[in-house]
């Protein structure tokens, strides 16, 4: 057997889940579940995410400049769920979940308190590519729960639980176990 | 234990590992390993990549305008983590590794073999954010091995042996098991 062309798209990719949350003024915060996330750079930090016009939360991050992107567990892999297919503009999902929302240190936006890794993010950029946009923001504050820091100082994948999406799937999956540290060949393969 | 602020960081998302290949013309196709790579847009299909512009592939991706997105299985641990901190202006990596180059549909740059998912693209957008440019390239070709295509015509995540990069931990995790199609909620939670 061998290769087979298919039809050009980019839903292979394994992607990270991110709850992303915002908040209009005077009104109830929002949670959007998304998957076309990505780092984009690393100095200042900021991360890419890639969200249809048509959805509630695109306006309200256009509106507002700002999101926070939270990491969901396994541990709330139905909350995730629920929020990437219901809409904010039906549904309050905090109060339907039951989330946490939390303070935020720079943002009017919530953290997830379930969620172990939260980013406060301010829009730098909006590029529209034809069904997304892509919003480019820059982590302005970020937090971790104590109980997945490792001695180091880095995250702990044992504790963290967080789990991938595969949309060639279109399933999510758990992480298994650790297969080498980046650089183990130090550039050397013999 | 509670929340504790970090440095803001983008650095703590799950990733994909992706190796780029690319080739500038009379010259031998190189291949970089990214882990800052998403999904940026399904119609047309696009997806999102930041290089540093010190990397030797960024000089050639942004001349040709092209290159091709190959995604590693667990059975090349070693050849991808090389390609990642070997330079190809030292190296020929093809050779060293033994990676096998196949002709492209569409482009120059040649596909991995040994990568069950290739995903040839077009660059559209260059955007400089700081350490890395963010490259926006269009899928215009994609292909599949046979062996990882399931029934529905999907892929086969338990065949495929994908891989995701933890930058929080430095660490490579295998992926462990199925944990819930998307929309299994169908937007309810009781």
């Amino acid at each position: 057997m061998g290769k087979k062309s298919l039809k050009p798209t980019s839903a292979v990719l394994l992607t990270p889940v991110v709850l992303v949350t915002c908040q209009e003024e005077g009104k109830n915060p929002n949670i959007i579940t998304l998957a076309w996330v990505g780092v984009a750079n690393s100095d200042p930090p900021m991360i890419s995410m890639a969200i249809r016009p048509e959805r509630h939360s695109h306006g309200i991050i256009q509106k507002t400049g700002e999101f926070v992107a939270n990491l969901p567990t396994v541990a709330i892999l139905k909350e995730m769920d629920f929020c990437g297919v219901a809409s904010g503009s039906k549904v309050d999902k905090f109060s339907e979940t039951n989330l946490t929302p939390l303070p935020a240190e720079k943002l009017k936006a919530p953290l997830i308190k379930e969620c172990p890794v939260n980013l406060e993010c301010r829009v730098k950029q909006v590029i529209p590519l034809g069904s997304h946009d892509l919003f480019l923001g820059e982590v302005v504050a970020a937090h971790m729960d104590e109980e997945i820091r490792s001695e180091k100082g880095r995250m702990d994948m044992r504790k963290a639980r967080l789990f991938a999406f595969c949309p060639g799937a279109m399933e999510y999956w758990s992480l298994g176990e650790e297969i080498g540290k980046y650089g183990f060949t130090k550039g050397k393969l013999d």
